[in-house]
């Protein structure tokens, strides 16, 4: 059974927390011995106190320890730890691996996935992506991974690096390109409910299509007309900005292809 | 029972032909009676070719005709359209009620989703924006649509430019993020599929959420660190033009609020 410790108790720990529980009911193949948490009571209700400490002298001994916490934390947890030789890993997209005190094995443990406090999140589609120094470490981590998980894989410090960009592109900018449809709906009197299905369609589509087969729309159509109608209709210097620069890049896009 | 008749065969037609022959097996308060297509045979896999017409002056009388065309086809069917005074409609986001002939009673139909060739939707959840030039061809359009769909709302020309513009930011160019964010991947050599959980959630969050609520990600945090590592890891110059213009806006939407 491999021992699993986890610092830290935000929203990336908790959904972790819940994940290696519910997989032990499942398999015994991983064991979360413990939690450090400056406040235990925080954590009270995804697991008994008596495996929170919020002593670092008091952490014990685990095959891996996960580090979940935000990443200007890392550095202040990493001056932290009280041992040596021991398989320490971050959760973070952006640090590298090295950026942990090499007078431990160091690692990284990447859920790749926006975790909300009140939204639950089915784990075992959530893709991890897994570093490590040596082939022995990295087996341990596919095998922790792989108890919550059935999308693991091995990215280096680049690579991680990339998707962590490409996310803030598929996430939070689409995140913000709703915010927009919101605004105009709200300006006029549309509820944006009626744009929700869009949404999601959208997404799905993804699943079966490249994002170039499923592109649509004025700028893709080269649709001067439509798109002279759109940037009058823009109330909002900032809408128009970027549904200008946006309409441009799928223009160009098309030249190019 | 209310007669329709649909003039058009691309996707949206051939979609609308589809949930009216559905919805026709569960109840008959709606029947499909006939189709106009300049190529009849391209609407055999769906219909019976005797219920479909390639001349103007063989439509048969309809209580609703609804134009599915491309936007600028929309002007040549209606001039082609041979009877007077009865309720005909178009299919359109961006074109007025008042760009239909006022020989004919006018009206929009407007189904706001992506319709793609080979992908099949759930036409029930797919809001139908309605309009009329009177409260007696609403009931009709009203009844057409409670037909096939579960999301039927009146929405007048403007507001409906108004969603058709948030639509474009919602739909067009949300798909062009996941293209960007596929080719940072294809420039890193890291598979795209691992993105697609991360997609399909943020979609979903939006369900429950406000995009206020679900903004996540280094500009909302306001962490100029990441922000200027991700700036100069971007290799591809329209990359770096949209991240730095998204990821202001979110930071001045954060001092807006």
């Amino acid at each position: 059974m491999i021992k699993v410790a986890i610092i830290g108790s935000g929203n990336v720990a908790q959904h972790l927390i819940v994940a290696f529980e519910n997989s032990q009911i499942k398999d015994n193949a991983v064991e979360l011995i413990q939690i450090f948490s400056r406040k235990r009571e925080k954590l009270a209700h995804l697991i008994t106190l008596e495996r929170i400490t919020d002593d670092y002298q008091k952490l014990v001994e685990a095959d891996v320890y996960i580090i979940a916490v935000s990443d200007d934390a890392i550095a202040g947890v990493v001056a932290k730890i009280p041992f040596k030789n021991r398989l320490v890993v971050h959760t973070s997209g952006s640090f590298p691996l090295n950026a942990l005190n090499e007078n431990n094995r160091r690692g990284v443990f990447y859920p790749l996935q926006t975790f909300s406090k009140n939204k639950t999140v089915d784990f075992s589609t959530i893709p991890i992506c897994l570093e490590s120094e040596n082939p022995f470490d990295y087996q341990i981590l596919n095998s922790v991974a792989k108890s919550i998980s059935n999308s693991v894989f091995a990215i280096n410090s680049q690579q991680r690096k990339a998707l962590h960009v490409a996310a803030v592109f598929v996430n939070n900018f689409t995140n913000y390109l709703y915010q927009i449809g919101n605004e105009i709906c709200e300006q006029h009197h549309v509820p944006f409910e009626i744009l929700k299905p869009l949404i999601a369609e959208t997404a799905n589509k993804i699943l079966v299509l490249s994002p170039q087969e499923a592109q649509t729309g004025p700028a893709k159509r080269n649709d001067s007309e439509t798109i002279q109608a759109h940037e009058t209709f823009l109330l909002d210097e900032n809408h128009l900005l970027i549904y200008k620069l946006l309409t441009q890049a799928i223009k160009d896009n098309g030249k190019k292809l």
